[in-house]
């Protein structure tokens, strides 16, 4: 079915098409006029999905669009503060080439600007082999996700129609701000106006700035966030040539345009967009460029005041873990335990990214807690990037419930990276617990728990068959006569007991140690259902689904098991009817106990 | 126990302190002279939470932070074109006070240097049987969220030293920018400059700009999102005079500041911030204002940049509804026929805001379900907000559906208002498919599954008992013998058959009419669990737990029983003891049944 963006973006493109005012930029090699029909326009999420319409793929010269990734690679190179000793952030309401610069230090007004791009041009250097030209294609190559290069011919047109440029060069270098040859400068600018990309490449160079820097295709980090950070903001003032504030009003997008009929905006954390159209109006600006920008400003709510109502709580819900049982099935003895204590565990369930609403709002959450919660479970599984300030908070909540007695325990996930590193240790010397699952999470606050408040036998204790709740409501002298009718069995580590697909097999009572049971969900994966101990039965739940087994049951360390074959079964149906009643009554009770405990798990569930 | 965000406040608060550069405002009425080291810092999120540290209840002048509040009661009353005839939005870089006005249109350059306020002053009116003046103050009191005023102590020194603002507003009505009495327009302006406030009213008045215009405490939607938009743009490149372009690189965040010492910022979408610090450097600015907003942008990443980037996928999932089946217990058959056409019903679930990233997820994921899918179910229960781009795309996605024979089902949930208005039928006459729950949702596909593709007998169907399948193993004879052993009963709808906490009341096996299953959550909440219809049975629950009911059953239209009391099954097994064992046994077999069809159902919970 086609998106319904895509409708949106090509009935735009059709609307915007009818705009006719305004002319190409007049410099171009022969035989490579500009066509002022042209138009496409390219929208790439940060996600890498980009939707295209009407002219997307041929290329262009990007011209004045490579002056916000250059001004990147200088940031990288040399740092803030030699950057701005070069070249201010201020708009400067003045035309693109204008030349004009401050009048105390020589600086020019901005980098989006002709004079404050030179004075970067002059600044980046050759390294690692590589001449600073190639450097600076290869940072717009990084950031489109494809290999770009730079037109010869452009270049040979470009430097022979530049006299302003060569004049503001030379008045740089009169002031300092170009330290060394002038021309070289110059030269290093014109071949990166000279770059070819097209609409679509300019989309996915947006989205990697909206992308806090990792190209959204490769997922490499070709600029640092504070990099990108500074970046924007400039573009966002001085982006498109004069007016700052109507451009911000109207279109509230960082952006940048190109004589070559570019057009550049970014929507942080969300989209980079791209237009290319020849014809310009008398600033340099691109007439459909614009009214694009404008149009889907509004109409896709990009703006960065409207975009940004993304504010709600990052914590969806806080509850008890009994809410959410581990997978071991417990005595009835430990449930009583956990039941009582429950309150003392909790999960605090968090989605979105961790900035600083999601990260006030966990922190918040965390905070408000009752003292009496020792146990504090985040699970972070929903959690998709995360920045410094939750990492510090995360710590600065671990280091104060350990202070207290009280423990912070991570769940984060398979595919959560951006979260992991916060087990860093840190100074504080108390290491923050971490699980992947939230199922192994909730077991150990349910270890921790009975440990502190339980006076119960261990895991490791034997619970004689005769003891074991599913019988216990049949009188001793047919428990024992049952258990006589039993064949024992033992099990070392990992043996699997009972496989999918087998035949009822007879009812298993554990004597001791340690059972898992593992089934197969929908996709294919081996999930582990539930863990079982000593006292409790299985093999029962072959007989609801045509005698056979259901799950594979396999030992945890070494086990010992009292087994009631189906032959025994069989012939105690036949000898004593009466005390074959009585076991499957016992199984039956036994069975709806589980039915029961998962109703009320169900019931839970639906309730958020 | 005290939240992080609190102390890093505190730490902040103290480090701040401790620069003691600039002077407070000169002009204050006798015995009201600002004392310097007054500081404080107030955080409002835009659900109402407020962390404030220092003096953060003390009153003082708002003076011209006054100015973003005015501008948007002006847009408000007269509309964006009739304002911006009087008022441009572009950054002057000229002191607050400068008396210079465009030449060709004598507009001042923005609403937040004084010309511009002056000029928006001299255009709000009474109305209502309230004065300009009051109409603004109320404007700010809703803002705050709480009744403000205006000193007239401050008010009489002001106007005393106010020859700059007397000249500028003459000149402003020189130019016609000022159409009614000059003096008039001065007073307005200087009375609302007059209206004291403290940190914390300051940090709500952001917070509800923050917030889209609606003001967190009192959820009173004090401006609309467009007037919002307008003004934090406007504040973003020229609310703290001169240098725009190094406020939003250093800053990041729309602002304003003021004589009074107050400093304001906002985060769009999700907080409010406040600073208090008389103490002005040459511009006008609170030092420790300025140094405050810098500090908190970088620490607690509240860059526009950096804060938002929380554009990932609202698509938390989309999965066939076998995977979260209705509570409807279905017939073998009916199950079977689920099975093979689930993938014909998938459940698409959303999270977050649907402003643009999210909604174009959404789309994203609708749009590329494969054609077999006839049943797409949004679960937007965890969607707090929405925008109008949302809702046209969803309205787009439902037409193209409906148009291929498709269906769009939208589950809103008890809390989600923004979303609801989507029910909207519009101009396409085709409704979309509202529940609030998904179990409904889910249900309502799974019966027109049945129906299209399944041919089955119809819930009013009868189901004699000995045609249950609760009994099918048992040979005819013996089913034939304990129907002879039944009750048989009538229940009318709404009927209450067994309720919670009775003991065990027998098996009860429905032959016509459906049962629901409630149960109480942990919240007190009663929930129903399931649905069951003829054929099936019920009551043998009560044997799980002390023989206690734990749901209660209520008739769904008229039904009709067979009852195994307990009595006839104690009987039953005094009597025919080979009879009560194949009872027990099939019991236990359809017992297990539903834990196989539970633990599967935890199996996929699982593995998300």
């Amino acid at each position: 079915m086609e998106s319904p963006i895509q409708q949106y973006l090509e009935e735009l493109l059709a609307e915007v098409q009818d705009l006719g005012s305004g002319a190409p930029y007049n410099v171009h090699p022969a035989g490579r006029e500009p066509r002022p029909g042209d138009f496409g326009i390219c929208l790439a999420t940060v996600d890498g999905r980009v939707y295209s319409v009407g002219v997307a793929d041929q290329e262009f010269s990007i011209q004045s669009i490579s002056k916000p990734f250059s001004y990147g690679l200088a940031l990288a190179d040399y740092g803030f503060e030699a950057v701005d000793e070069k070249v201010d952030v201020e708009p400067s309401g003045d035309p693109f080439n204008q030349i004009s610069l401050a009048q105390d230090t020589g600086r020019p007004a901005n980098s989006m600007v002709n004079a404050g791009a030179l004075a970067v041009a002059g600044m980046i250097r050759g390294g690692g082999g590589k001449s600073a030209v190639r450097r600076i294609v290869d940072t717009y190559s990084r950031s489109a996700g494809r290999k770009l290069s730079s037109s010869r011919s452009v270049f040979d047109v470009e430097i022979r129609q530049s006299d302003r440029n060569h004049a503001l060069t030379y008045l740089l270098s009169s002031v300092g701000i170009i330290e060394n040859d002038p021309t070289r400068a110059l030269e290093v600018y014109l071949r990166q106006c000279a770059v070819q990309v097209s609409c679509r490449d300019l989309a996915l160079m947006a989205a990697t700035l909206a992308n806090g820097g990792s190209q959204p295709l490769t997922g490499e980090q070709v600029f640092e966030i504070d990099v990108v950070e500074r970046v924007l903001s400039v573009m966002m003032t001085s982006g498109m040539y004069d007016d700052a504030g109507a451009w911000v009003s109207s279109v509230g997008m960082p952006a940048k345009s190109g004589v070559g009929g570019g057009t550049l905006a970014v929507l942080p954390g969300q989209a980079g967009l791209a237009v290319f159209s020849p014809p310009l109006d008398g600033h340099g600006n691109s007439v459909r460029g614009l009214e694009t920008c404008r149009r889907l400003s509004t109409d896709m709510e990009m703006h960065f005041v409207r975009s940004a109502r993304s504010g709600r709580s990052a914590v969806q819900s806080t509850r008890e873990i009994s809410e959410l049982p581990s997978r071991v099935r417990r005595t009835v003895e430990e449930a009583e335990v956990l039941e009582q204590h429950a309150h003392r565990a909790r999960i605090v369930e968090v989605t979105g990214d961790l900035f600083f609403a999601g990260t006030e709002s966990l922190v918040r959450a965390v905070s408000e807690l009752d003292d009496s919660v020792g146990f504090v479970v985040l699970d972070l599984r929903q959690v998709y990037d995360a920045g410094q300030l939750a990492r510090q908070m995360i710590t600065g909540l671990r280091r104060q419930l350990a202070a207290a007695g009280r423990e912070l325990v991570l769940v984060t996930g398979d595919d959560a990276p951006a979260v992991t590193a916060m087990d860093d240790d840190g100074p504080s010397g108390s290491p923050v617990t971490v699980y992947r699952g939230l199922g192994e999470a909730v077991e150990h606050c349910e270890d921790a728990l009975l440990e502190r408040y339980g006076d119960l036998p261990t895991a490791t204790e034997r619970v004689p068959v005769i003891d074991s709740p599913a019988l216990a409501l049949l009188p001793e002298a047919d428990r024992q006569r049952l258990a006589e009718l039993m064949e024992r069995r033992f099990h070392e580590d990992g043996d699997v007991i009972r496989r999918v697909g087998q035949r009822f097999g007879g009812v298993h009572f554990i004597v001791a140690g340690r059972i898992n049971t593992i089934a197969t969900d929908p996709g294919g994966e081996r999930v582990r259902l539930n863990t079982l101990g000593a006292g409790m039965s299985f093999g029962e739940l072959a007989l609801g689904t045509s005698d056979r087994q259901e799950t594979t049951e396999k030992a945890v360390g070494d086990v010992e098991l009292m087994v009631l074959t189906p032959e025994a079964i069989e012939s105690l149906e036949s000898e004593d009817p009466d005390l074959a009643l009585q076991l499957w009554r016992a199984l039956t009770r036994d069975a709806y106990t589980l039915v029961d405990r998962y109703l009320r798990e169900a019931a839970v569930r639906l309730t958020y």
